[in-house]
């Protein structure tokens, strides 16, 4: 399958502009799945819970209804993350397709000031069966606990679709031990730009990235250019789990030892 | 407290050499505590469990006289790796100090035809309260499964002594990931040289290092030449698991959703 990250610089407020330019440069890649940055509609860095409550949109929203369009359209699959309005506001990821909606995951590990404005994510990490193989996600901060990417594993997920807005340095070199440590591809999507509002000044640092199950960057983007990317991914591959004839990785868990 | 790793190459099958070896590279580096590699007394590369038999000690044996010695000479603790005869025979690790035995540590994840020679650790991974901070123990191969660290992290450990005999190239790099997601100093001391024996050739990647909470690698040795090297560290900067005034990296985690 061809895997696509997208990495965009979303204007703050302006959905319409945003989902346009996400579009574009989908439009300009042939890919099965693309992956697009974490809040890629609305840009991230909210003022207050207010902001999020007047941009965020139920699953169903508007967003949906223009990615799941070109999903249609294209016949491909499509992970964004968006600003959730349900019960509570959730920062979450939807993974559309010709078909529809195919599953929603809501960020379980918030970051910094999103802790004031979202609940953290209550549908624990769902894994979709898909035509190209297991896909589960996580979005953003969910990287620095390992718990997130062992549960996809866990359950059976071949590549962690892996939507961004990093500040942080870290995460794309930790990606790497993430598919080490669990065989498994990932597509981290994150986004370029700076967005200073209401004292808080935050850069993003580029760098989406596609690993595979062996920790080899088989794409790594700039820190600074918006702009696609794809690879041809078997991703069949991530069920392997045997690293030599005495090693299977997950059956290696001795479970009893841990805390 | 000065922390340090020593990176040996052991002669295989001669205990006696390899501790004056270890023992001379630690009398030219005052720490106040050492962290040797995985089974430096005998080598890595067993042919049979019958070799295992004949080398491996019980943990008061005579690597463990050697080094508490030097440990009560020098009023300095240390961490070796040894093969240790016990009810069966494990991978382990011991920890010494000035008053003798602290503690020792099984390996839990056993790599390649380790499988064939050692029991996996039934010990848990344990940590120890000394007058410098929190310290507990993990041996090579453990570092590829996150649990081991996060169990050490969850149980208050401040820093890994990680003695290790590396022949991958990826866990110097892993290494950073696993004190960034839990806020801990780790030690990895590794060896170098080669062993072909038996048609098992292995060569050991040395590169030895100290890595602190924020992920900053305080020293990393190379890949070939013997040697030691050794920081100053504050231990119990790793307490504090703030990341930021919002996040908290243990209190964090968000158990109800894992696996």
């Amino acid at each position: 399958m061809r895997l696509a990250v997208v990495q965009t610089n979303p204007i703050f407020g302006d959905v319409q502009t945003n989902i346009k330019q996400a579009l574009l440069l989908m439009e300009n890649e042939h890919a099965d799945l693309y992956v697009l940055p974490e809040l890629f509609n609305t840009g991230y860095n909210f003022i207050d819970a207010n902001e999020v409550n007047k941009l965020s949109e139920p699953v169903h929203g508007m967003t949906y209804k223009s990615i799941s369009a070109f999903s249609k359209k294209k016949l491909c699959y499509v992970v964004y993350g968006f600003a959730e309005k349900s019960d509570r506001l959730y920062n979450s990821a939807a993974f559309v397709g010709p078909e529809g909606l195919i599953g929603v995951y809501r960020k379980v590990h918030l970051y910094y000031r999103e802790t004031l404005f979202f609940a953290p994510g209550n549908l624990g990490f769902p894994v979709f069966d898909l035509p190209f193989g297991k896909v589960g996600m996580m979005v953003c901060f969910d990287w620095m606990y390992p718990e997130s990417a062992r549960t996809l594993a866990l359950k059976g997920a071949q590549l962690i679709a892996h939507p961004s807005n990093l500040v942080l340095p870290y995460c794309p070199d930790a990606m790497v031990t993430r598919c080490l440590e669990n065989r498994i591809f990932a597509a981290t999507a994150n986004r370029v730009g700076r967005e200073n509002r209401g004292g808080v000044d935050l850069t993003y640092i580029g760098k989406s990235e596609i690993v595979s199950p062996k920790g080899e960057i088989l794409v790594r983007m700039d820190d600074k250019e918006t702009g696609k990317t794809a690879v041809e991914v078997d991703l069949s591959v991530a069920s392997n789990k045997r690293i030599n004839e005495f090693n299977d990785l997950l059956a290696g868990r001795q479970a009893s030892e841990y805390f």
